[in-house]
């Protein structure tokens, strides 16, 4: 089925292309591949297109169609794919590597439009290619180098039929609205700043807020299981990445300091070599075991600027990290345990229903991995062991697994119905062998640990960008930085608002109080589009019942426009403790 | 008085110095100054020495100065002194720098003993130089360059009366033993790892317990006047210091990355310029004024190996930052609130005591500093009228101030008398000229603001190793990491005791179990080393108590050896509680 998806979007980008060609003959054409959800086509314009131009080209893709019965495959000797793209470096470049790997070379021929293609298309595409649409363009670099010429990607998309485009137009149009980068400013949870750089985020009060009830959230979690929290620096001498191997493996995405006296320095990437110099300051008895540490704390990676995007993509991701040193006997139960405080935590935020997918190493390039293939074959049967124990359905990856253990993923689904990968539990036995981890057992001898590695958020900058757009930044009650906002219908009501306000302080709870000079329905306008979720009104019928028998009343409207009516203050600040308390959604 | 003590610890010096060249005559010398507390002499010996000679120097040097009668004079020439110390490339070097700046050349000689020097001495040392003490040798660099040779420095102190010397051995003795890189590892509060490397300490559970628990005590004391938590990344683009002033000042000491796009950042050294970029991402009225925001985070600095020394000088700092951005009408208000905050603090952690110094800039060094002589001097008499408000005795201290900003610190005085310069309360002015920030007033005009600089523990490091030798490892009991162990006086008594732990875990006191096979007097030692509260002895009594009136027992023993009783335990819990609400010291 994707297959044929894929083939569909894969003509549809010859098409495109076609079109392109024939608007503007003099444009290069580099490659058209199809990707999830669409495909794109880069080109090297003569003079460079406009998004108002893409209207023009998909007109011209639907006329040209008619006239595109099949795609007919010619093979070509090398001289006959360089002469017809001679003036094409960028088929020409291709045409030599294929040549190089003893691929044969083939053009595919609709209509008048050829193009040099390993092939993968529909049959009739007259037929069925009619539901496209082209959705952007964007700057990208041939072949992905920062180093080659930067070309424009026009994205498209393709579905087999009308309404599955439809469906897919209004999924990216709400996605749209929802977009983090754009709704997290609006709702001031981060900003950037030029001064400070692309990819490090900078978290204002409200966003500040947020994270740390998370990350509070996991920590009551772990506590109650008996992690305790560690603090580390962010960087360390390169000798800790050497041992750890992440020197080797991940040198390119390392920031690397050289310091005044010439040391060659790093900053973490992560934090489990530096929690394995805690766990080996001193010896372990068995009965020690196990030790469970957390930080909650910031990597740095070298990413490419092009590569950034909003909290999607960052140069500092903070982790709520944590590894537990065990023996064997204790790696289910530990495991298992991780396992839960991920279940309590995604149900207490938002994702109640989470799928599996246990991540292996891929035996066909088992290079890219640390340790012997007898330490995968256990740790990998051991985690389809707990999948299984548990009775969840999960799919297998091979490949996915991280370079020092395999693990099992855990993945959310959101408003959108869009999947993110969430939450790990990783099963280390490499770490502690680099690094020499023991415990000394009853026998009085040295006995090899485990390393369990154990994020539930793993990037909370991620994992903010998932739940902003999830909840189109209407957070949860417990979440939402901004729980009640006081709002007098006038000025008159000032001190009476205030009284509320500061009752509700003195419960906890997050509340504002708006005593500006806008006008009622501009003040609840604008506390709306904050997405607070509880409006307290404030007027003549709440002054009056506090004259008469000295109660607080406050009349409710919620974000979503509800009027809750008129109740005693008290009564509200029960039901909101309440919400709070049960984390409810 | 200082004058007359340091006249008398250089004259010790030369006398340190006759002696080893009676003792060595091939030395070398290089300089001999006072310092606090003591002297040192620097010299190139032919063959290493070690501590051990330093008895029978002292002896010589008793022997030597029953002779001396008085320092003598002399000015040579340039000529003169370079043919007196032609074989000595030391002096020869500052006989050549003296020269050049014009300084007369004078040799004082007492006994058969002469050296170069500027003067300052005593006049009858036989009489007077006879309370002196040589107490180490360390390596040190020629004028402290690492591109000199590597000298051999030995330590000494002297006093005017054998009484003030005994009383100073006994200190330091004291000292050493409260030595916080000692004790820090043996109570397992932080470690250091070789592979991570110097001056970069990894924070066991222990250590960061009590870490988290001071950061939240200044969080609490924040919170409740209005500040809020905001979050920001270790890096920054080299451009948001060189607004700020950092890179040109500071630039030595910056941890410099290039990216792997050729791209200059630093790691922060410190966090003000992060903070303006979170005041500056949106216009604020003054209504909204002051913003006040905390982080609690590590800066980096690259300081030299050799300078660094357990947790006092280290490369990554953890900050308890605040800054104020505010009005000018709001200045005094916000930076008398920062001094409630330190005086709670201190008082809170074993310090009630405080001292006051006014920072000022030196006007004979004003291109050290950013900004006009108007701004700093109105910033000057600020502080100071809020120093005579307060009605606190204060020292003033030229050149003492930040380089954008005076202000006021606050010293404390640890168990041993020893003083510690501890919080800091600066008034900047010109970091929001730098940074363009303002607010806008109730005119509708852009109005420059003022940001207070509000660190309380300043550096967390550092105030945790003044905290651990203030009070020897014996924390109060709110900020103890281990409050009660439990100690079962035999195995039959480890449910019941099991009971009792789990009783006060209930209760959310930090204890610890002990049911390893250790003797009942091991474990009370152990535990009593650990600097642990409270000790609760569980045996036959306690079980009797049990089984008859189902109540619990507990016999207490304090960490200072006295034995408390039986008591009931929720009224030994009691006492804990109260205790640790009020932050008993």
């Amino acid at each position: 089925m994707q297959q044929n998806v894929d083939n569909l979007r894969h003509s549809a980008a010859h098409l495109l292309a076609a079109a392109v060609m024939q608007l503007w003959p003099g444009t290069l054409r580099a490659i058209g591949p199809a990707i999830e959800d669409g495909f794109y086509f880069d080109f090297e314009f003569e003079t460079p297109i406009s998004e108002t131009d893409l209207p023009v080209i998909e007109k011209k893709m639907h006329e040209l169609v008619s006239s595109w019965q099949s795609f007919e495959r010619f093979e070509l000797s090398k001289e006959e794919a360089l002469e017809e793209y001679k003036d094409n470096p960028y088929k020409q470049e291709l045409i030599e590597e294929f040549s190089k790997e003893g691929q044969s070379l083939t053009v595919y021929q609709s209509g008048d439009y050829r193009d040099l293609c390993r092939g993968g298309h529909i049959d009739h595409p007259s037929k069925e290619l009619k539901h496209f649409k082209l959705l952007s363009i964007a700057g990208a670099y041939w072949r992905g180098s920062e180093k080659n010429n930067m070309l424009t990607r026009i994205y498209g998309t393709c579905f087999p039929t009308k309404d599955e485009l439809q469906k897919y137009l209004i999924r990216i149009e709400e996605a749209k609205k929802r977009d983090h980068k754009i709704l997290g400013p609006k709702l001031d949870l981060f900003t950037f700043s030029d001064k400070v750089g692309k990819g490090l985020p900078l978290w204002t009060p409200r966003g500040t807020l947020i994270r740390n009830l998370l990350d509070d959230f996991v920590w009551e979690l772990r506590r109650t299981i008996g992690y305790a929290k560690v603090e580390i620096p962010h960087i360390t001498k390169k000798d800790l990445y050497e041992t750890s191997g992440h020197w080797e493996k991940f040198k390119e995405e390392l920031f690397r300091i050289t310091t005044r006296e010439g040391h060659e320095f790093a900053m973490k990437p992560m934090n489990c070599p530096h929690h394995t110099q805690i766990f080996d300051r001193k010896p372990h008895s068995y009965r020690e075991m196990p030790q469970r540490y957390a930080t909650t704390t910031m990597v740095y990676r070298d990413e490419q600027s092009g590569e950034l995007a909003g909290l999607s993509r960052v140069r500092c991701i903070t982790q709520d990290d944590a590894h537990v040193f065990c023996r064997e006997s204790q790696v289910e139960h530990e495991a298992l345990a991780i396992w839960d405080i991920i279940e309590a935590f995604y149900r207490g935020t938002g994702f109640p229903q989470l799928s599996y997918r246990l991540s292996l190493h891929d035996p066909d390039h088992f290079e890219k991995y640390l340790g012997t293939r007898e330490v995968w074959a256990n740790a990998e049967s051991q985690l389809r062991n707990m999948l299984t124990e548990r009775g969840v359905a999960y799919v297998e990856a091979v490949g996915e697994a991280a370079f020092y253990g395999p693990k099992i993923d855990f993945i959310s689904k959101d408003s959108l119905g869009r999947q993110w990968q969430v939450a790990t539990i990783q099963i280390d036995r490499n770490m502690p062998e680099r690094f020499n981890l023991s415990c000394i057992n009853e026998q009085g001898e040295h006995e090899r640990v485990v390393m369990i590695h154990a994020a539930i958020m793993g990037s909370i900058e991620r994992f903010m960008s998932i739940l902003i757009e999830h909840f189109a930044g209407a957070f949860p009650l417990w979440l939402a930085p901004v729980q009640v906002a006081v709002v007098p219908v006038g000025n008159n009501f000032d001190d009476l608002s205030q009284e509320v306000h500061l009752a509700l302080r003195q419960e906890g709870m997050r509340s504002e109080l708006d005593v500006s000079n806008k006008t009622l329905s501009a003040k609840i306008r604008d506390w709306t589009l904050q997405k607070v979720p509880y409006l307290c009104i404030i007027g003549g019928k709440e002054q009056e019942k506090r004259s008469t028998d000295g109660t607080l009343y406050v009349s409710i409207r919620t974000r979503e426009g509800k009027d809750l009516g008129m109740v005693p203050l008290s009564e509200f600040m029960n039901k909101l403790r309440i919400a709070i308390e049960k984390k409810s959604i």
